[in-house]
C-alpha cells in the first residue's frame, strides 16, 4: 500500500480526495493535515466520510510531515504550496500539487498574474498534469502541478483542434460557468447559500481570471504559435461541475465528420474523455462524481462558426479525481485505478 | 377600469400575467382562459393567486371570448396565436401576442424557421414590443407582437453599440442562459425538477434557435445593416432568469468612459434599465420578480473585445412584465404601472 | 411621510425591510444603519435595490440615531437590541423591534434561554406584536416585539384550536422546516451554499430551540393553561419559507366541517390567513415574498390526531412584512399597506 | 459473472440499478427492458452511462424475458410487477422485487391500500428484504420485496426500540421528507423543476400515504403487538435523500448512554448503518450516492420524548442499493459488494 498523505484536507478538494483515495485499492491515507480542524477526527468534520475512513487531522512541522507518508498532495493555496512542497521534495517524496505555483512555466507571467514566486527553480522540475496530454512526462515526474479546473475543460475540448491547426486561434471565447464548490469552503458572504442559490452571474469580466495565463501557455504550445483568448467564468447555483462553451472560427470548411474524426483519433484511447453527439450535448450532471471530460461540437454554417462545449466535475476531473489520476500514473497504478465509478444521476 | 383578458392562463407567463395584473391599480381581469382548467378556479391552479384574484378558467369560443374584454393578452403557442388574434382585433380589441408570430416582420424568414403564416396580412400592422426602441409606435399599435425572452436580454444590451456602430457586428457571439420557467409548463421529462436541478447544459448549440432572426432582424435595423449572430442557449437551474453574455470586438479603442456614456444617453431616462459598473456585473438573483434589466460591461484590453451582461426576469421583463408594459403604453396609463415594484432578494 | 429609519440593514431581514418599504406609499426610509458598510450606498451592497431606493449606510452614534428617523425597526441581534431600543423609546420614538430581547414576558424565562436582560423594565411595555392576535394592543403600542419566524407559523395554525381548547396541549409536536435565510446572513461555514443545496437536516434536537418558550408562551395564553411543547426545527434548501407540520391530538371527536368553522370563525377577517383545503395543502412557493400565512389541516382517522401545516414566507410574515404590518398598525395606516403584493411563482 | 436483469430501465431506481451494477465486479447485465426507449442505447437515454455499460434497451415478452438473465431485478409499478414476478420464479430464476406487491403480508391490507392482488400465493414466499432485520431468510429467498423508500428509513430507525419494548408504540409520530427522485420519472407537471424548486410542500397529509401498512407490519412484528403511526410525507427541493424525523414517548426513563447501547447493540455488526452523535444530527448530503442509513436521536427531557432522525439516500438505501445488497445475500457475494463507495460530498 502506498503511504499518501493529504496537505490541506479542510477544503472541498481536500475531502474529495479523502472520498475518491478511501475507495483505492493499493493506497493508504497516513496524515490529512488541517490547521482550522487539528486534533479532530476527519469524519466529523466531513460526515459524510464516518465509517469510510479513520483519520484524525493534524498540524505537523513540515520536517514531520515528510516522515508521515511516501506520497503527498498539497491542496493549499497558491504562495503557500511553493512554501511546502520544496522540503517534501527534498526528501524524495512524490507529489501532485493542486495550487497553481508549479502550473505557469514562465515565472514572470507567473509573478504577473499572481505574485513573487519563491521557488522559481522547481518550475522547470514540474510537468502540468493534463494526463492526456503529457502522460509520459507524468509517468517519470516527482512534481506534478495538477491542472486548474476551468483549464482542463477548455484544453481538452481545443486540444485537437489546435494540434491540426483548424482553428485560427485569435478568434478563441471562452465562455465558463462552474459550480459553487470551485470557490472554495472558507467563510464569506459571497458564497452562502442564499447569495448563489436561485441566481447566476459572471465574474471577473473582461479578461483578468488568473486561469488564462495557465490556458493561454498549454493552448499556444498545441497550437505552435501565440494564443490570446477571451475568457468569461460564471458562477452556477450547483455544487459540483463546470462547463464551458467555447467559440472558434474553422480556418476552412469542414464537415461534422473531419472534424468527428479530429476528435476521435486525439482522444479513441483515453478513458476519462467521452464525446457526445450533436443531439446530447455535454452536461454537468452526467458527468457528476466522476473523473470524466464530457466533450461535443457543432458547427454553425451560418456564421462559421464552431461551438465547443466540454464538461466536467470540477472538483474530480478539474481538480481531486486528475491528481489521483496523476498519481496513478507516477506510481505505475493502472490510470484508472479508483476511478472507475459510474457518474450519478440524478 | 380597463377590462383584460388573458388567452392561456395554464404556463408560466399566464399565472404571471395573472400575478401582475392583479397588483395593476387601473385594469380588472374579466376572462382568463385554460382549456385544461376549464371550470377550475385560478387559485386552485396557483395557489398563489388565492385571495388575490377571483376567476374562474373558461374556455369559450373565439366568438364569445371577444366580450369578455377590451384588451387581450394571448399567451399561447406560435401557430395557435396565428388563428386567435385576428377576430379578436376585427372586434376592435386591442392585443398584445406573447407568442413569436407577429414578431418577424418578413413572413419568409418566419415562415423558414417557424412554419406556415396564416395571418401574414397582419404582420405589417404588429409593432415589435420593445417599448424602449419603439415607444411612440406602441402607444400607437392595435397589435403589439411582445419580445422573446433572449431577444430583450440581447437587444437591449447592444442597442447603444449597434446605433453608434461601434462593435464589428460580424463578431458578435451571445452566450445566453435562462431558467426553467422559459421551457414552459407542459408535461415533460426534460424539465421535471430530478433533469435540470444540480445541473447546466446547453440546447440548441450550431445556431438553431428560433429567437436568432428575431434578434437578427432587430439588431440588423440597429446597425442599419445586415447582423449576423452566433449564439447559443443554456439552461439553468433556476425558475427564474436569464443571463446574456456578449461578445463583440470594437472597431476603435474606446475608453470606459466612452462606452458608459454610450449607454447612459440610450437609457438616462428609460426607467426599467439600470446600468451596472464593472464591479459588479448584473446577476439573475437582483432582477428576479422585477421589469428591470440589468447591463453592464467591460472591456478586455488583452484581446480587444468587448464584454457586454445583461440579465432579466425571463417570466417578467422578458414575458409578463413587458406585455404589462406595452399595455400601459397602448392604453395611456403610465409606464410603469403594476410593474415598481423592487426586485426581492434572497 | 413618515420617517422610519432600519437599524442593521445589512441582513436578510434589513434588506426586506428595505423591499417593502421602498414600496410603501406613505413612509419614506431616512436612515439605515450598518457597521459594515458604513458609508456604501445600500444599493452597492444589495444591486436588487438599484434604482428602487436611494440611502447610504450609516453608523451614527446613539444619540444621532434618535434624530433620523421617527419610527425605528431594530433589526440586530437579540442582547444588542436592548441597549439600542431604550433611547429611541425615550425620545418618543416608535419602535419594532425584531429581535427576541422583548418577547418574552417573564424576564426569568428569557434569562434562562438567552442571557442577562438589562432593560427588563421594558418588557412589560413591549407588546407580542402578531396582529392577529393582539391587533388593538398593537394599535396603542410604543415597543412591539415582533414575533420569531417559527413561532409566526406556529402559533398562527394552532390559536383556533387552542382558544376553543378542542386537543390536548400535552401531545403537541411540531416539526419545522425553514429556508435558510433564517440562518443569516454572516460569514458562515454552516451556510454556504455548498453545505446546504441539495441537502437537508435537522438541527437543535431535543427541545433546545430558543423559539420554544417564545411559542409556549403564547400557546399557553391562548390555551389558559401551560403548554409544554417538543419542536425540532430543520434546514431546508431554499432561501425563503417556512412550513410547519404539528401533530396534536383532539380531545373528542370533530369532524372536518367543525374544525373548518373554527378556522374560519377565527380568521375570517384577516387578510393575510389563507385557509387551505385538504387537497392543496400549504406550500412555501404559494406564499414566497408575501405576507400570507396558508394554514390547512387534515385529520388521522386511524390515530384520532389532527394535523395542522402552515406555511409563511420566513422574512415576510416571519419578519419584515410583519413589522410592517405591526408599524401600520401602529401608525394608523391601513393594515395591508405596502404589503398587497401577490406572492410570485414560480 | 452472474447475469442480472434490469426490468423497467427507464426512471430513476433502473438507472440507479444501472449504475450500481455497473461497478459490481461479479454480474453482468444481460437485458434492460423499456417500453419507451425500446432499440435505443441505454447510454442515449441516461447519458451518465456512456462508457460504463454497452447494452440497448430491450421490450422482450415475458417468455423471451426469462432466458435473457439468471437474476432480475423488477423496478415496474404496483401491479405490473404481480403478473412479471411469477413466470420468472417459475422458471427457477431468482428475483428481487421493487414495487410493493409482494411487502405486505396480508393480503386484505394490500388489497385496502392498493388494489386486487392476483399473485397472492407468492406473497408468503416473498422476503422482506430488510438484509438487517431478516438477512438469513433473505439469503435463502427466491423472491425478496424490496422495501419502500420511507419503511427503509423508519423502521431502521426504530427497530431498537421496538425490539426493546423501551417506546409508547402508540405515541410514534413520523415525519419524513423526501427528495424529488421519489415521484418517479414519468411526464407530469407536479414534479416540473419550476413546481418543485425552492419550495417545500407535504402530501397525503392524514394517515393515507401507501407506505403506513408497510411500516406498521413491521414496526408491530418488532414490538410484538400492533403498532398505529402517524406518518406525514413531504416533498423537498432536492433530487436525492429521505431524512424521517421520528417522534416517540419513552415508556420509563432511560440516559442517552441506555439508548445509545441498545443501538450500538443493534447495529455495532452492520456495515450500513452509521450512528451519529447528538451533536452531528444525520443530514442527507452525507449519504448521498451510497447505501448508508445514518441514524441519530436525542431526548427532549423537557417533554420525556424521543426524537430519532434518520437519513438514507432513498435510491440508494432506499430502492437500488438496497436491492443489490439482498441480491448479494442471495446469491452469497459479499454483502456490500458493489456498494462500498464512499458518499460524496458536496
Amino acid at each position: 500500500m502506498l503511504r499518501v498523505g493529504i496537505v490541506g484536507v479542510s477544503g472541498y478538494t481536500g475531502v474529495e480526495l479523502a472520498r475518491i483515495l478511501s475507495c483505492h485499492p493499493k493506497v493508504e491515507i497516513t496524515v490529512a493535515t488541517s490547521r482550522r480542524y487539528e486534533g479532530q477526527h476527519l469524519s466529523r468534520v466531513f460526515p459524510n466520510l464516518k465509517g469510510c475512513i479513520d483519520i484524525t487531522c493534524e498540524n505537523p512541522s513540515r520536517g514531520d510531515l515528510c516522515d508521515k507518508a511516501d506520497f503527498f498532495f498539497t491542496a493549499v493555496p497558491h504562495s503557500t504550496a511553493m512554501t511546502i512542497v520544496p522540503p517534501l521534495l527534498e526528501k524524495g517524496k512524490k507529489v501532485v500539487d493542486l495550487s497553481a505555483d508549479f502550473r505557469i512555466r514562465d515565472v514572470s507571467v507567473y509573478e504577473e498574474w499572481y505574485q513573487k514566486h519563491t521557488s522559481s527553480d522547481l518550475i522547470n522540475e514540474a510537468v502540468y498534469g493534463l494526463p492526456e496530454l503529457y502522460r509520459d512526462k507524468i509517468s517519470r515526474a516527482e512534481l506534478v502541478a495538477n491542472p486548474g479546473c476551468y483549464p482542463t475543460s477548455v484544453i481538452l475540448g481545443l486540444a485537437p483542434l489546435l494540434k491540426s491547426r483548424v482553428i485560427d486561434p485569435a478568434t478563441i471565447i471562452i465562455d465558463s460557468k462552474s459550480g459553487t464548490s470551485g470557490a472554495g469552503r472558507s467563510e464569506s458572504i459571497a458564497t452562502l447559500y442564499c447569495e448563489v442559490a436561485d441566481g447566476f452571474r459572471p465574474y471577473k469580466v473582461g479578461g483578468t481570471h488568473r486561469h488564462i495565463p495557465e490556458m493561454e501557455q498549454e493552448l499556444s504550445l498545441l497550437n505552435g504559435e501565440a494564443v490570446t483568448i477571451s475568457f468569461t467564468p460564471h458562477l452556477l447555483p450547483v455544487s459540483r461541475g463546470i462547463l464551458s462553451t467555447v467559440y472558434a472560427r474553422l480556418k476552412e470548411d469542414m464537415d461534422d465528420l473531419q472534424l468527428q474524426k479530429l476528435y476521435q483519433d486525439t482522444y479513441q484511447d483515453e478513458h476519462f474523455v467521452r464525446l457526445c453527439s450533436p443531439e446530447t450535448p455535454p452536461s454537468t450532471q452526467h458527468v457528476r462524481g466522476s473523473n470524466f471530460c464530457d466533450i461535443g461540437f457543432s458547427v454553425d454554417r451560418r456564421t462559421g462558426r464552431l461551438i465547443i462545449v466540454s464538461a466536467i466535475d470540477n472538483i474530480v476531473k478539474g481538480a481531486a479525481g486528475q491528481a489521483v489520476q496523476n498519481m496513478n500514473l507516477m506510481h505505475g497504478f493502472d490510470e484508472t485505478e479508483g476511478l472507475r465509478g459510474t457518474p450519478f444521476f440524478p
